[in-house]
């Protein structure tokens, strides 16, 4: 049975330039960095279980599709479910598009290490399905992320 | 002292069409409502202590503004915090515009009866800071959310 659970790990805010975009959050606000790699990408923890992640909007929308030629008309964001294997990849990115959801990057490895696919929901939101095997959650929700 | 926490509570997707995203989520993805009003707003629990809300885009945007005329540059969500009292949305709003966000819409009454504030970061995605006194979360992280 495929399945997409009732559930966001990662919201992905793509910006015109990370570096401005993490001196008004680390900088400024003085909001802690779970993760980063510098010059790319600033994971900051937004709730129990949940980072917000500061990432290139050309990079997003090429990550985004199959083409890598990316999708202009999506809004610059990603929604993001973090699941523990690769059939519950498939299952959920199935679930997604047998519900109405359009296809935008089949199963597969990704560049960061762990394996995903990406859907866009009937108002052109995308969902990124995938497993990270560089992502833990404890109990308090607190989330530690490494390389692969 | 001013201060922004580092939590997102509610995270807005402004859709073109209430009922189409409706039915994907809820109907055909099985998704469980936590609040909703008819015809106008659908709130979904997306993580201990976050919901997703399926909001108008366009309404979205002209409750953003104080003028009420949206800002069409800005993408089709609104992150939002929760804060306990109308003196936190205040400091949290100043705070914000203070590290370099812009003011969309001065800390004032809202139609949902709470108290709220947006501005939009350095690239451009809105914050809505609101007391809401409907708005309640277990310790387990289960969010409950009624009329005021």
């Amino acid at each position: 049975m495929t399945h997409m659970e009732q559930r966001m790990d990662l919201l992905t805010l793509g910006v015109p330039d990370v570096a401005a975009a993490r001196r008004f959050y680390v900088d400024k606000l003085g909001w802690k960095v779970t993760f980063e790699v510098p010059d790319d990408i600033v994971f900051l923890q937004a709730n129990h279980g949940l980072l917000i992640a500061l990432w290139d909007a050309a990079a997003l929308a090429a990550d985004a599709t199959d083409r890598g030629d990316g999708s202009p008309e999506a809004p610059p964001i990603s929604l993001a479910q973090v699941v523990a294997t690769e059939d519950a990849v498939r299952a959920a990115c199935d679930a997604a598009v047998a519900a109405g959801a359009t296809l935008l990057k089949e199963p597969q490895h990704a560049d960061f290490g762990g394996f995903h696919c990406y859907v866009a929901d009937p108002s052109g939101f995308r969902w990124e399905i995938a497993t990270n095997p560089g992502w833990h959650a404890d109990d308090q929700g607190q989330v530690t992320l490494g390389p692969i």
